[in-house]
């Protein structure tokens, strides 16, 4: 018999006067506080599945014939009972960490036939096991943040042999950073809630804890967590729930950034210097009353010490030694407050470290003086790594470094304020980019803590909710999960959205969530500007207009056809991240044509200017909306600037700057080669030949080229094309350069009537000159070349990586395959290559694997080969990272890919994360025809996405995805 | 008692039958009829002024009492008979070229009291003493191109005892050249007279003659003269007139370039390849043919041979000495044609080669190949030389090539069709620079011969004038009319528009022709383009928009106040060249304003691009009046594009791109410094400090800041300064960002109460940040440096070349003396200085004039000297131009002044061209305080405008002009 909540026995419970009222829970005096304010929303929960209110009780004989018991191991009477009854085990269960029993039983009680036991091995146990339930009900781990409905259910029901017993989370703790909270969580929650208080707080921890999280950096930019509950309460409610609260890398002894700004004076007993030299004693005293007040909920401890607004500690003057000695001193004293006011058990009291900025460098000193890693005053303290601000790992503990017992954090971002350029407005992070990111960190020992910046939350809970599953059950979605990104974005859309779309909507949904991402992984919106695509070439940014275009038409027709009851949750997780984010894309896109058009003199210049200002109307639109639904919810979240960012914040930042032109005064027309830079009126003076190369890709049937009004006066033209073997869509056409200012002529290929031609010419007559197009076609034989063969057309070669010839894995000595594996999706064009294991180093001949890429090219000769990569960083200090590259059967070149001196913060770096790319260069001998280019990985970091080779001095065309792939012979 | 010609005496002779008509002209079958055709031009002009067309006659008895006798010496029995009766001397004027007597006397025949007497050395000296006569009676030379009115009179006189006789004109030939005549000048010769023949031919032969030219190169690009008069007419009516036809240096034998074109064929007895080497044949018939043709006329026969369409004759591969040998039998062959078909004497035919292009190294050779220089087959031909197509001598005869016998000749340009940028559509000649250069051509021997290219003619009627005038009579404007073209065009003035003006209105014409000619000189309106002129710095763009403006004023004043008879002329010579080039010049430093302003979000971008439009408006507006006025009489001489070019030529020229901006979400103010490009707004992240330091400027009073809106919202601002000394024009206000988009705050200093102080603050409360400008003012004591000295203030002395403290003569061999001169006007900001003779070679220490400067400046060290010049060329081949530079009393530096490998036609010429300065850099090592550099004169052709110092790799802020000029204590 199955253990069932429904409809009926609610209703029953409540309704009936005739028999006394009967609850669906128990409830102990022993329980948790926490816990049992957390069963009030697993009531709501179930209300708002099946309708109606379970009641909860104390007293076992009020209980219904169908009940559920929750407790914790050794807080409860009553599952003691139980065990004691041989109906549960807790041995199971007991000592573990945050882990419960999910078992249906028979008759534990008098009247109860069927019980669901719901116990934890702790606090967070139970709660992660009572918000199980929720999920089993359909609850979404969002319903309360964003309004998420679940389906409604008349009747809820488990096997009544249900036995589950939740892991162990992989990561210790696992949490997130409110960061930076003004404009938008700051307005928000003064809006909603008056301020940043423990009624804010409990939707946070809500959220927070539905999401398997348990660790959280509260805001600090002007927030006093400790001060604002009001008073403690922001800490106590934490502590009631499990919530273990952190804070930022210079937040040490439990104080917040913001606090000693308050409480320092003349007069004050913590002095006036945020300075352990000049003010040992006071400082110290304000740590000391830090630990005291709050020392005895569940924290992790940062200890450290920064200046103020993050700024270095010492002078310039200071030697290294003077700076590792002050922090040493620094922690020891920290160690010695924590001691006598937390535990004299130093072991048992969590301690983190941020290895960030400045503290680095101290950690690992130089080779004359030794730094603070293996120091005693480390033990069992956490050593916080970070990434670049940009969602790249930086260093990563080496080999020696894992066995540090305290263990290692990773402090990543979805959302920063700071250089090259800020990104706080709407969600940009691509599920594939933090699957290979932080399964790396996992990989390299990094287990004790994740923390991500998710600046405002809003618009974040789609990767949010993946950081936390990954760090919660890393067996399922780590590192061996490869390629899993899309089955997860497919259970987060079923999570949110069952019952409420069709199978052929949720795939859209899909559609937009994987495409804004990976649209916004190529270019941020905040780092997007009128230049950043190349307007013409390769026809990227057309390309990229189109697929914005199909993406919002789909986030339209959904926003049109979603009931009104469950608009508001769409809206937020998928129709504003979506549509804002590529409106915002579209803008810049439709500048960049403006601008390359206006210089042109073409008329539909002017278009797209009003195309622009249209956009950016629609981006103030969207904002006001995500304010105003579900009755001001989000209110404030849209406020951040995200346009035309001219310093590293929003000051001063710039709105597109529209061109326009003004009509020349002869009927003027323009002919354009679509997807190149060449142009001409026609002028026998100057360029009037121009070049149709797409025929030399040998699988190209279709090209075009475009004529436009360079004025606003009638202009007609004639086009004509003697080749039996070419046909233009058009051959002659009216522009008036006012309604009609362009006509795209297709011109198409037939082969197979070419008859050993290959070269072609169409005329273009105009009233102003005349343009020649000279139309050229490869006749080629591809069946002389291998598979997977690309062929150098059009002066070069463009191999996307995955599409090798050759992938070959090395058996290594601990009897596991070093190899390469496709990354999917993960590539501005395509995807990525990868080696595993991802925390090895290899040698060439002995373990390394390589990929083999076989391409043809037309000439002996010194050829350039431009290797696109993620913008890794290195992951130790002072290291790099390299591949080997050998062409046919020549020598092995090692590759340095980093650029001398390279270092996070540079113009390399800034270049790399903005881009998401990192171009390096090399040069190879080739023979004419068919060549074979290896490449071997070396080091950890090496992601690559695209090969590009060309005659040395001969680079393709501008762009900012690079040349289109070439033809190549497929398997 | 006076020679008189009244109303009366012309009413009395044309309307009294009670008497025969009286004739005031006697008329002698004699005559070249070119000169009676000449006098019905001069009866008109009589009747212009007096109301009534005076009779000729060819019978004495019907002379009025007051009459007018002309002839040609050797062509005239009367003038014979005249001086058979002592009442004339024609010894003075027999045998002389091209003068004329101009002789009142009593009594020549019976019933003729008095005579004005024309008598001509010869043809073309009776015609101008007939235009003279015009002149005296106010009749302009421009009365019927330019419709212009001249002042009605009652009565006309001279006095009884005048007798003027003519000086020959000081350069022998002395003409134009109607050059690309399309669009402009072939639709209006067509529009107008039905094509380029002899009736078109008439009126532009009219102006060259009246103008006192006798030289033309017809139209050639499309037309050919000797065909379309129709047939012959158009040269027939020219040598009876009396004009010298030639043709460009690419067109011998009298043959124009499109003939060949017409005649060249298969079958046809000239061959069909322009050829020398395989086409001697047909070549030779076709010059022969030519000769034989047009032999008969006054001309001066261009020799030598390029290729079709001004290329090279000869292949790449052909050596020097294959060339000059091609070139000398090309010569040899023509001459020997010349003997048998024109004259046996060939001293007595003038003719012409011209030293252009590739035919200059085949004059010069090498040091192995002996170039034509010398050769018997240059004997007695003039040898043309040119200059760099804008403006710029070339190569002058050196003094051993001045005795050469044929004596020189200069191809000069006011309008030209070619690289870097033609010209072609509106005159932008600079009359000083016109002296400038025409005075060194004639000092060096250039004086047989001086050809200039009007393009159109029309616009450039003013600059013609001058160069016909210079060279018509030398002594009044040449050399030593230094600083003489202000007093020149105030004359020409007078010629115009005596009667129509009042004086403060003539003034007014006199500035609006030297105000555009300048600006035009500073940068020709075609090779304007949005970058030229700095939007803000040094206020270069504001100052010169309000220079125009204020010309533009005056323009329009005058328009609307004249007389509408005298309009047309008015609009032809000073209104539309004036407005159309102002025009044209703001519209493109509004379009830097509006780009600038944009690029910084200011709101007035908006305002700037609808003036941009405006101005373009108004262009058309312009050219279509200019078609339509005077019933059409210039119409199409409007038609050459002028605006945007992007090639050499007009092809796929651009008009402006204006930028518009799209307004920022928040009420944002930005504040700049007004001259510098300063802004910020006030963010405290980001630069919010910035700098007044005008007040570094001793003499500086008054400076100012600008507040501008980069939003549609209104925005407060407070101004706050607590500085005595300081004080703001505004304290606060208000921006509405739409109809109020800026406030200008102007700030005063009050020096006398700054009690040593150096430096003020003033602060801008906006409402989104605040802006703290530092106000540095200089306290400093000038008394200590002599007269004449410069300080160095914000980081630079810039000094204007004619506030030398001393200008050193040095007496030469010839007892005249070496020197400076100032040159007036001449320089983009005030003058520019050169030395005389212009011809010499300098020697420093010895006959080297030199220009002392004073300067202090805050520190030793090494300090950069830019001087910035004319773009004047070497007048040498392989020469340079020098001058000596030297430091108080160190080593005299001698500068080369030219960039390595500088050669017409490279990018550092083209630069000079369109910029029309040419800037030097040398280093000199300066004192702390009083430091005094010298320039010494070293070689011809060393113009000096302008000198700005700064030290080492501390360039003061970019611009077109350069930096203003510095304080100086004054004489």
């Amino acid at each position: 018999m199955d253990f069932v909540i429904n409809q009926t026995m609610l209703k029953t419970i409540i309704t009936r006067d005739d028999e006394p009222p009967r609850a669906l829970i128990y409830q102990e005096n022993e329980a948790y506080s926490g816990v049992n304010k957390i069963v009030q929303k697993v009531r709501h929960d179930v209300e708002r599945v099946l309708g109606c209110l379970p009641k909860v009780t104390t007293n076992k004989s009020e209980l219904s014939a169908h009940a559920i018991l929750y407790g914790t191991v050794d807080q409860s009477p009553m599952l003691e009972e139980l065990e004691a009854n041989k109906l549960i085990n807790l041995s199971e269960i007991r000592g573990k960490r945050e882990v419960y029993l999910f078992q249906v039983i028979e008759q534990p009680f008098e009247g109860v036939e069927k019980a669901l036991v719901i116990a934890g091995s702790d606090k967070r146990g139970t709660i992660y096991g009572l918000f199980h339930l929720s999920e089993r009900l359909g609850v979404s781990p969002l319903v309360n943040w964003n309004d998420v409905k679940p389906k409604r259910k008349n009747s809820f029901s488990l096997y009544g042999n249900l036995k589950y017993i939740s892991k162990e989370p992989s990561v210790r703790y696992r949490g997130f950073f409110i960061n930076d909270e003004w404009p938008a969580f700051g307005n928000w929650a003064t809006e909603n809630f008056g301020g940043f208080n423990a009624e804010m707080y409990d939707h946070v921890f809500e959220l927070l804890l539905r999401l398997k999280g348990n660790y959280l950096w509260p805001a600090m930019w002007s927030a006093r967590f400790s001060d604002e509950g009001p008073g403690l309460a922001n800490a106590e409610l934490a502590d009631e729930y499990g919530v273990v609260m952190g804070a930022s890398h210079h937040e040490p002894c439990l104080r917040y950034g913001e606090e000693y700004k308050y409480l320092r004076g003349e007069h004050s007993v913590y002095g006036d210097a945020w300075n352990f030299i000049t003010n040992r004693e006071g400082i110290t005293k304000f740590w000391e009353d830090g630990l005291k007040r709050s020392g005895t909920f569940e924290n992790v401890i940062t200890v450290g010490m920064r200046g103020e607004q993050d700024t270095s500690i010492m002078g310039k003057e200071a030697t290294l030694a003077d700076n590792i000695g002050l922090l040493k001193d620094v922690i020891q004293t920290q160690n010695q407050l924590i001691k006598e006011h937390v535990n004299p058990d130093l072991s048992e009291v969590p301690r983190m470290l941020a290895l960030y900025k400045e503290v680095e460098p101290f950690f690992y000193g130089d080779q004359d003086t030794p730094g603070l890693m293996g120091s005693e005053v480390l033990e069992d303290v956490i050593l916080m790594l970070c990434d670049d601000n940009h969602g790249n790992l930086r260093t990563l503990p080496t080999e020696a470094m894992r066995s540090h017992k305290g263990g290692y954090g990773m402090y990543y971002h979805f959302d920063y304020h700071g250089g090259p350029i800020s990104y706080e407005w709407v969600n940009s992070s691509y599920l594939p980019k933090i699957w290979e990111q932080m399964t790396m960190a996992y990989d390299f020992g990094v287990r004790d803590l994740w923390i991500v910046n998710v600046g405002d939350i809003c618009t974040q809970e789609f990767p949010l909710s993946y950081f936390l599953d990954l760090a919660y059950d890393f067996d399922k979605w780590g590192t061996h999960a490869l390629n899993k990104t899309d089955l997860y974005t497919k259970q987060w859309i079923e999570q949110q959205f069952a019952g409420v779309f069709q199978p052929d909507e949720m795939e859209d949904v899909f559609e937009l969530l994987t495409g804004y991402t990976k649209i916004a992984h190529n270019r941020r919106p905040e780092h997007m500007n009128v230049d950043v695509y190349h307007p013409v070439n390769y026809n990227e940014t057309d390309d990229l207009l189109q697929q914005i275009d199909e993406l919002l038409d789909k986030a339209k027709k959904l926003y049109q056809s979603v009931d009104e009851v469950y608009l508001p949750a769409y809206f937020s997780l998928v129709y504003y991240p979506t549509v804002a984010n590529l409106n915002l894309q579209k803008m810049w896109l439709l500048n960049g044509k403006n601008h390359y058009d206006a210089k042109l003199g073409k008329m539909e210049a002017n278009n797209y200017a009003d195309q622009v200002a249209a956009c950016l109307k629609r981006d103030r639109e969207l904002v006001e909306q995500y304010h105003a639904i579900a009755e001001g919810k989000w209110y404030g979240m849209g406020l951040s600037e995200h346009i035309g960012f001219v310093h590293w914040n929003e000051d001063e930042c710039q709105n597109p700057i529209v061109m326009n032109v003004l009509p020349a005064n002869k009927p003027r027309l323009v002919v354009t080669i679509d997807g190149t830079g060449q142009h001409s009126e026609g002028s026998p003076w100057h360029k009037n030949t121009l070049y149709l190369n797409d025929f030399l890709h040998p699988d190209v049937e279709t090209a075009s080229f475009t004529i436009a009004s360079v004025s606003d006066k009638v202009a007609d033209y004639q086009v004509t094309c003697e080749k039996p073997w070419l046909t233009c869509s058009k051959m002659q056409g009216r522009l008036d350069g006012q309604e009609k200012t362009s006509d795209v002529i297709d011109v198409h290929i037939d082969r197979s009537v070419l008859n050993g031609e290959t070269e072609g010419e169409i005329v273009v007559e105009m009233p102003v000159g005349s343009c020649t197009i000279i139309v050229k076609v490869a006749q080629l034989d591809f069946t002389v070349y291998p598979e997977m063969t690309f062929v150098e057309t059009n002066g070069y070669v463009s191999i996307e990586a995955e599409h090798f010839a050759v992938n070959k894995g090395k058996t290594n000595e601990e009897g596991t395959l070093n190899r390469f594996e496709v990354i999917k999706g993960y590539g501005k064009t395509l995807s990525a290559v990868k080696a595993f294991p991802t925390t090895a180093y290899f040698t060439i001949g002995k373990d390394a694997p390589y990929l083999d890429y076989h391409f043809a090219v037309k000439e002996d000769g010194i050829y350039e080969v431009e290797l696109y990569m993620q913008p890794s960083n290195p992951v130790t200090r002072d290291g790099t990272i390299s591949c080997g590259v050998q062409i046919n059967e020549g020598d092995v070149n090692q590759v340095d890919l980093l650029p001398d001196g390279y270092r996070v913060d540079d113009h390399n770096w800034e270049a790399g994360v903005l881009n998401n790319i990192r171009k390096c260069y090399t040069m190879i001998s080739c023979d004419k025809g068919l060549n074979t280019l290896r490449i071997y990985a070396m080091s950890p970091g090496f992601v690559l996405e695209k090969l590009v080779i060309y005659r040395k001095g001969h680079k393709p065309a501008n762009s900012y995805l690079g040349p289109t792939e070439c033809f190549y012979r497929m398997k």
